[in-house]
């Protein structure tokens, strides 16, 4: 862009531009995507100046507009993540063909495997190590369409190494067009030096590791991992209060094997999103309605564990609750950064609609970032993180699985 | 390739030949991938002229070779898909919508929708327009790393309409560098104006189809979808017996609703595969077993229709079957042309494990098209088709999920 002073993006079959009320979409209302059919969209200093129908907004291309005709395609806002391990050391694909040839998830843990072995490689990582893996991880979000994740710390599990996870997240921020939002979840796992004594470690983070963080800013947000054999509701409760204190918004890990008590935990203290939730009941449901608190759905993790108990999706849509979907990308069981297999899966595994899916991996999610006013979907004033992808209707972007690339990923306006 | 003589492919973390015994790979035995670790392969004529370790094959480059350092990266045979519907026209992203809203197939095809849905709009195509549709599908496969396909007819169902289809898919494999292994499927479905004589079909087929495509050489395979409200076994044998007759391969869309007695039918008949075998029971693989025929598992359609029972892989490698795993690339129950995801399917959802997925679908998959001389392994003489993986080691391709894009496909020693 930088010798031409806007750019039009025209003969979109479809432009989704998730424009409506300023608040998440509830509910069915999840279904209504604002689509301009043969559209066209005006950029301007990196922000969206136009946006509407083909004849409209052609006429206010100048001779010093760069014109991009997309042939037809769909242009839609950039997925945004929610729910994100971005940063961490090695892979376990070696742990994967374990499972694979049967064996549980006990007896991997037992040899020294699961979180703790990714825990392992990251503390023996440098934080320059972890800022080229998370580049990698990074590049491969925007190869999918994805501009905005949510990035948790929570593989180091002392104070020195989660505050390197932060600062390594924070550089992939600064050195790439993906946009991080961090996340503290120092709460992750028991540490094997604190196994026998888990409120030691929790002293740890409410004395150590919150106050570094809140000074440094290094997280927008703090996350517990709430399940039984990690941390109970009284920890989490004690790591998300003194984080609120600290003015950090609040997610939290809820219902993923176990239901807890996580999700009135979270909603009393006013957490912006429960994540995972495929063991949540009807009454947890009613909670989060009446509590507003965002459900992020992780489907991702569930079919890669080879479960096949889904979270209630339908359940929560018809109460109309604000759902977001996200990758849970992990290296244990989501290792995928694909947000079309996300859709996929919404779709065929929760029966979600391709319409509900979209608006649960843009707008809605913005929203559960308090970035809503900036990203996740098209309208004038937002930034221009969109993309331009290989389809005539958005719908093939949930229907077609396996090998969605993006024609095309922009983020501020700028080409990926 | 053109200003050299040879081309030298270096530096690969893992060749993985699968190079073997002169047969299938039988049950464990596909876990023996023959992986040269630090492996360099030289290609000559399009063909493969040597392999091994890399300080072996190295010393055999000229001035006139090309050399191409992969980085690192594994190197593999480019994957042989033994089951796809390659050309149709149209796709059903609306039907896909409704599905996901609740609705049933039963619903859906009350409505017209379903594999006549896709029968309608090919039977209104042109033999060009399908030409164009099937080189867009090609280019797919291609770019996920497949380099040969299987591809069935039967979206026709007319005389004119299904050898329209046979010669598209011939034209698509003459324009790309995508390896067509035509089927000729007539007896797909049976068409609205035969809907209450199914036999008068099965005669139409039998007398008039046949002939032409065995005197034109339209296909090398015939195939029936034998299932209860589709064509009976008493149906099969009359169609798979005249094409046995006219010199065709048979393979048979076998179980995947409901236990039919296709597969004692195919076994007898001396068919080369029997595909999809969601309800296959133990005597069933005893039968295949016994009489040599290679069971074809089709987990991408189990997973996009939402169903969780996927067909007994662990028990037919157990019984020493020699298993394919296949896309069943199609716009119904199986919209996607990535073998990588099958490869995620076969694990995460079957528990193959990833050296018994790669088997599947490379060597074991050509054996089952008559091609295992050519193509599947990485083997002095056979034809160079492979593909640079973006990963270090063979797992990774199975591990991560969703959105795998190879570094270069190769087809014939030419980069695609
Ligand atoms: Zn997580
Ligand atoms: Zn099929």
């Amino acid at each position: 862009m930088s010798q031409f002073s806007s750019l039009l993006i025209t003969n979109c079959s479809q432009l989704v531009t998730l424009a409506g009320p300023s608040r998440p979409r509830l509910g069915l209302e999840m279904r209504d995507l604002g689509i301009v059919d043969d559209g066209a969209m005006l950029v301007r200093d990196r922000r969206i100046a136009a946006v509407g129908a083909r004849n409209e907004i052609e006429p206010a291309a100048t001779d010093d507009t760069e014109v991009i005709d997309v042939g037809g395609r769909v242009v839609m806002p950039g997925f945004v993540d929610a729910h994100t391990h971005l940063v961490f050391a090695g892979n376990r694909a070696e742990e994967f063909e374990m499972r694979c040839a049967g064996m549980t998830y006990q007896q991997i843990a037992e040899r020294g495997g699961g979180i703790r072995s990714t825990v392992r490689s990251t503390r023996e990582a440098t934080e320059g190590e972890l800022v080229t893996a998370g580049q990698k991880h990074a590049r491969w979000f925007l190869q999918g369409g994805t501009t905005t994740v949510e990035a948790k710390s929570g593989y180091g599990l002392t104070v020195h190494d989660e505050l390197k996870l932060l600062r390594a997240i924070r550089r992939v921020s600064e050195t790439t067009s993906l946009r991080c939002v961090p996340t503290f979840l120092g709460a992750h796992e028991i540490p094997d030096e604190y196994k026998t004594q888990a409120d030691k470690y929790v002293d740890l983070i409410v004395d150590e590791m919150l106050p570094v963080v809140a000074k440094e800013n290094l997280a927008e947000f703090c996350d517990v991992f709430c399940e039984s054999k990690v941390f109970s509701v009284t920890q989490a409760d004690r790591v998300l209060s003194a984080a609120k204190r600290l003015g950090l918004g609040l997610r939290v890990h809820a219902d993923q094997f176990t239901s807890s008590g996580a999700i009135d935990l979270a909603a009393t203290l006013g957490a912006k999103t429960v994540d995972h939730l495929e063991q949540t009941t009807r009454d947890s449901i009613a909670v989060m309605k009446k509590l507003d608190v965002q459900p992020v759905l992780l489907p991702g993790s569930v079919y890669a564990i080879g479960s096949q108990k889904y979270a209630p999706a339908r359940a929560m849509i018809e109460a109309g609750l604000p759902v977001v979907i996200a990758t849970d990308f992990n290296p244990g069981s989501s290792p995928t950064t694909s947000m079309t297999m996300i859709l996929s899966l919404a779709c065929t595994q929760m029966k979600m609609t391709p319409a509900e899916a979209v608006t649960a991996s843009t707008i809605n999610a913005a929203w559960s970032l308090n970035r809503a006013h900036e990203i996740g979907s098209l309208e004038p004033g937002r930034i221009a993180d969109f993309v331009i992808h290989d389809a005539e209707d958005y719908r093939e972007l949930a229907y077609f699985f396996g090998n969605h690339r993006p024609h095309a990923v922009f983020a501020a306006g700028v080409r990926v």
